[in-house]
């Protein structure tokens, strides 16, 4: 059953075609519009009929929508907040899937016009894929959402919006922004920025070549380069958007490394054993909370073979 | 067709059982002896039939054998090496598969008798999972077996080794141990180290529960917990043994992540975006040597579905 009549997706990356899949899917609204800033994203888009309509503009795509889904990196909400904003009829809901939530805020909420509800939100699903064809309607599935919704927000288009999410298969909490900000730069961003680094280390070390570093990756470090192909707009926008709870947490763990750092200098197994013992118990935790698959190796040997 | 007669495996883990699983499947041993130290290992090899013969000791073990493969952790090797020492026949090819290949030669070499014919190695395949029920015949199937012979070691034992690991399915390469500790440190090593002290970083934070860690872990930090799931004495052998490499590349991080770190302060975007769209092409890389799989999120949803 529809949830909304007219979706706009402003942006045709992975969540918002993702989006477009599971809408389609479960029959959530009856028409999806569709645009993207790039002409050879459209062109894709209208190509495997990803939406029903596809416009040029931003200002077009929400003409009539009662559900915006800002879907572009953190730093062009601002702009993209701008032009849609006077296009937009009262009782419209906003919402954003954005991984930073009080930039976004910050953006996006100024240039809303009385009457609109604009509600944050995020799914925290996703895959190193990026772009219009890297959509697929489980996305979602035993994921989470989150929304944040602002102080004295409306609870009727809030809890249809959760509706909305639920629909597509996600579980929806909502918290804080600020919180948000900080439970992300811990189980995302820096995680992320670490990765990229340790791809980085190993493309720049001149005494191991790139093919050795090829070959022998499955040893641990291939598991790094999924997340460090991520999309680098995305994350260089994540990153400038979230700095305050990125650099805290990106101190704790200089912290932490500097003493196992320590530890393997001075040679105290005892230390190393017992932190090494301590870290197994939360991937038993993720597994048993459906958030991870319990095959060896996330199942890759399935997937390869 | 056997390449080896007798095959003694001390030590049941991930390896040592996938290698007798292979053994099996491919009919590259008439006998394989097994040892593992701990009772209940040797009861759960029988009950699963592991071996065609389990010993309470190594060096009953190692009788007869023709090819003996030391699989215990790193920090186990010198003792193992010193039992079985004396009860080796002349031409008995001895193997290893520690993840540090210096410290191994150190250990065991001074033990072996003239005749024995040590050619150290390491298999860079395994899982997150441990114990003599963890092993399956395919763990080998293009992955990399790197040899490390001594300086002038007898080719004839060196090519049947490498024939025996190729029967498993493996690539075999051979490299001197000091460029493989420093080639291992930064494929694998470090990224464990990396990801162990990730883990414990969102485990200890109080403003962030244990629950909101598990549950928005699919952001990416899932992906580390998995390696920081691995065997606890295996990775403190690991580092107290291959202690100068790992702390060179510990380095070179640490550079790195402050690098980028700086960049986050001073709002550099150009600068992370390029960084970013760098470590993009090692995963390409990764994915055509057929190291990886190149379905999203390592096939996750293949997996859970």
């Amino acid at each position: 059953m529809a949830i909304y009549q007219r979706v706009a997706l402003i942006g045709l990356g992975l969540i918002a075609s993702s989006m477009a899949h599971a809408i389609r899917q479960f029959g959530l609204a009856d028409h999806i519009a569709g645009h993207a800033k790039s002409p050879e994203t459209r062109v894709i888009a209208k190509e495997i009929g990803l939406c029903d309509s596809i416009h040029a503009t931003a200002a077009e795509a929400v003409m009539g929508a009662d559900l915006v889904v800002l879907a572009v990196p953190v730093g062009a909400m601002a702009a993209i907040a701008a032009e849609i904003g006077p296009h937009l009829r009262p009782g419209t809901t906003v919402t954003d899937v954005g991984s930073v939530k009080q930039a976004v805020i910050d953006a996006v909420g100024p240039k809303m016009l009385d009457g609109v509800h604009f509600i944050p939100g995020h799914p925290i699903a996703g895959t190193e894929h990026s772009g219009p064809r890297s959509g697929f309607a489980t996305l979602f599935r035993n994921r989470w959402w989150l929304l944040t919704p602002l102080p004295g927000a409306d609870p009727v288009p809030v809890a249809r919006l959760r509706g909305f999410c639920e629909a597509m298969g996600a579980n929806v909490g909502e918290m804080e922004a600020a919180h948000h900000d900080l439970v992300l730069a811990v189980t995302s961003h820096v995680p992320h920025l670490i990765a990229y680094t340790m791809v980085g280390v190993a493309d720049d070390l001149s005494r191991v070549t790139d093919s050795e570093v090829v070959r022998y990756s499955a040893a641990g470090f291939r598991d790094f380069t999924r997340i460090a192909a991520s999309d680098p707009t995305m994350w260089r926008d994540v990153f400038l958007t979230n700095k305050e709870a990125t650099l805290e947490i990106l101190g704790r763990f200089t912290e932490e490394l500097f003493a196992l750092q320590r530890a393997i200098r001075t040679g105290d197994g005892q230390l190393l054993f017992d932190y090494f013992t301590h870290t197994r118990a939360i991937r038993r935790g993720i597994i048993e909370a459906g958030q991870d698959t319990a095959a060896p190796d996330f199942g890759r040997a399935k997937a390869e073979g």
